[in-house]
């Protein structure tokens, strides 16, 4: 069952936001089925996989314990920046797994190329789960044979996949636009799973997009990274950086469009589709964090660069007290002006505003007095957005996260067992 | 009532730990009483006074809005670097207050200098508590009236003072260690307080080292900071560092000692001595941290150096998904390896070894099969040691903290209300 969005980007025009998945653009399918890694009968193996080779690229967790699935991924990729495939399975990680657990990842991708009568190379891998433990290969092979002829560019098959690759997720995170490039419809879209293990630093998590955008390699490459930085490595669950995160693009050029340049006039457009897509993926991890009943969302300005903005966003919305606060409704602002007083960055103590939603609560960091029935409610509903502007300069920037509830810990006081 | 404490050290015989608070040292008095900053009729406010001026040295907290204390005890110190006074009050952290703030803070010191009849200049101020609202004066006046009185060097005086400074703490914090120099008995004793909001970044909370030892002012200093180093910023609860932390030592010099230098015979005893009250009140911070039920402590070795063995140990034990797995006694050691992995320091990641307590779960980066049960044994104490070896070079540290559990969300979400 897909989600309807009815909400159209009337603020930039540049693009129109449809309901889709990864399988909306031009040349793509998918579908996903329960192989036996998970316990229970959800869906644990699924695959993407384009008429043609797409161009691809990736970016990876910075952990130092990659996953054995990512140093695979990374080898198909080096050979010609094309991928047809994408094979991913949920309930094992394939991490600090050693030689088997290499051994198995190139299994999975030659497997799944044998099964497609495609070259090895034009296959990624992902995993996503607990780490440390072996693969069961015979689950995952057995899948793998009977993915092929499940694929579909309809709808079902995208939501196949997208229950594939979740694991504690509660619900799947997609996301589409449209834009028109030389009077060709180009689309553009994604699914992501992510809900614990997740701190920004690269991609962190499983996240997927798609476009049948036409552009070189070094193009799309280029805006990943760029795009990445903006929404992927903004969010943050839990402080802890995964040993598995990837983002994978693919663009299978099936939209006929010139090619994409940063110099091409529909450029703004196509990087603000990729950017919205990437950001709605972002914020649905933060809103679906392990227990979370709320997304919060920080906006800092008044920053002396917008890297310092982003250091202090982050340092707010990954802030244990902070969260907490949030799932008490409490306006505990002070636990905020904490955080942004030891992100490390240089800060005035003497000028910060801080606004929760519309209410002020410090004015040039001294108290306001605030009515506290209103900020109550306030922070009684789903989102709470915390704005902190330091009036040192012009750096912003924009940081997404979730309260910290009993559930969190109830979730991964037992995760293995 | 006093702890009884009866553990020797033996493994250095270089002091003895003894039954002891801040008061025990020569010259050392204390109070504490109820005056009306806390709702509930719990000590909100107290003293440690010495006899004499004494050397003194501090740390503060490296966040950017410090508090309007430690502004007034950094003014104390410069003067002379002497103190003969300490008041603290709880309930209220007077950060964040602008002008009055300070203004608030100053007079503390005035009326607690006037009711001594010492120089102000000879007394400190500490604040803990809610951040961002204004000090209710009349309540610390009145107190500040009543102290001086009460002040004894008997243990009751000590415990008094020790339930005054504590917020969230379920348990005070107390330890004393006694050596000889030069044929005198010189005696080292600490209280803290701290539970939340608990960070290594300097001190990360409130503590308080009394000694009757006789030195030089710099080298007092120079002490505290090396040994706060490897104690007080060496433990994380939540990963937030507070605006009010400060670590205040007192030393009377009436043990009647030859004056300590770093040259001095007896200085290698003193020096373990003082650290041995550190970490003894560092680790009992970590245990008590808000809603704990266990200390973890986290042994890096092999590392590049001490440095990134420290960086490495306190991201293991700051590791959210690490602190909810011990709450659950899951020995879910993947997380272990990932909190390594993202630390942002030299390691290998082929020559990893883990133990849970005395058992390997991972040897050269390879999992290592182990007894489930008795690691859920071992995971069920009130204590859990992972050490972790590098096997890259000889730096080395350790690190303290606790579980994450229901109770610190809890204590979190309704903080001020």
């Amino acid at each position: 069952m897909m989600q309807t969005q009815v909400v159209h980007a009337k603020e930039t025009q540049l693009f129109d936001i449809i309901d889709g998945s990864v399988t909306t653009p031009l040349g793509f399918r998918a579908s996903g089925l329960h192989c036996g890694l998970k316990k229970t009968a959800r869906n644990d193996l699924g695959a993407i996989v384009c008429d043609v080779p797409a161009i691809a690229a990736a970016v990876y967790t910075t952990n130092v314990f990659q996953a054995a699935p990512l140093a695979v991924t990374r080898a198909s990729l080096e050979e010609e920046g094309k991928l047809q495939a994408i094979i991913v399975n949920s309930g094992n990680a394939n991490a600090c797994t050693g030689k088997q657990g290499e051994a198995d990842a190139y299994r999975m991708r030659s497997a799944f190329a044998e099964q497609l009568g495609i070259a090895p190379h034009y296959v990624a891998v992902a995993s996503t789960g607990v780490i440390g433990e072996a693969l069961k290969m015979e689950c995952v092979e057995q899948g793998i044979m009977k993915l092929p002829e499940q694929l579909t560019p309809l709808a079902e098959g995208a939501e196949q996949f997208s229950q594939a690759i979740l694991t504690t997720d509660l619900v799947k995170k997609e996301a589409c636009a449209v834009l028109t490039v030389n009077g060709k419809q180009v689309t553009v879209a994604g699914c992501a799973k992510g809900s614990g293990m997740i701190h920004p630093n690269m991609a962190t998590m499983l996240g997927f997009v798609t476009t049948d955008a036409a552009l070189e390699q070094d193009t799309l490459a280029g805006l990943l990274r760029t795009v990445t930085n903006k929404t992927f490595n903004m969010i943050t669950v839990d402080g802890d950086t995964s040993t598995n995160d990837m983002l994978l693009a693919m663009a299978s050029g099936m939209a006929g469009n010139e090619p994409l340049t940063e110099q091409h006039e529909a450029w703004p457009a196509f990087a603000a589709a990729f950017q919205y897509v990437c950001e709605q993926l972002a914020k649905a991890i933060a809103r679906d964090g392990e227990g979370a009943t709320k997304l919060i969302e920080v906006r800092v300005s008044g920053a002396l660069s917008d890297e310092s903005a982003s250091a202090i966003a982050k340092s707010i919305v990954g802030s244990s007290l902070v969260k907490s606060a949030v799932y008490g409704s409490d306006a505990n602002w002070g636990r905020v002006i904490a955080a942004v007083g030891y992100a490390g960055q240089p800060v005035n103590p003497e000028t910060v505003d801080i606004h929760m939603g519309s209410i002020m609560v410090l004015q040039q960091s001294t108290p306001v007095v605030f009515d506290e029935a209103a900020a109550l409610a306030y922070l009684k509903g789903d989102t709470v957005v915390f704005q902190v502007d330091l009036h040192m300069g012009s750096g912003e920037a924009k940081a997404w996260g979730c309260d910290l509830t009993y559930d969190y810990v109830r979730i991964n006081a037992a995760y293995r067992t």
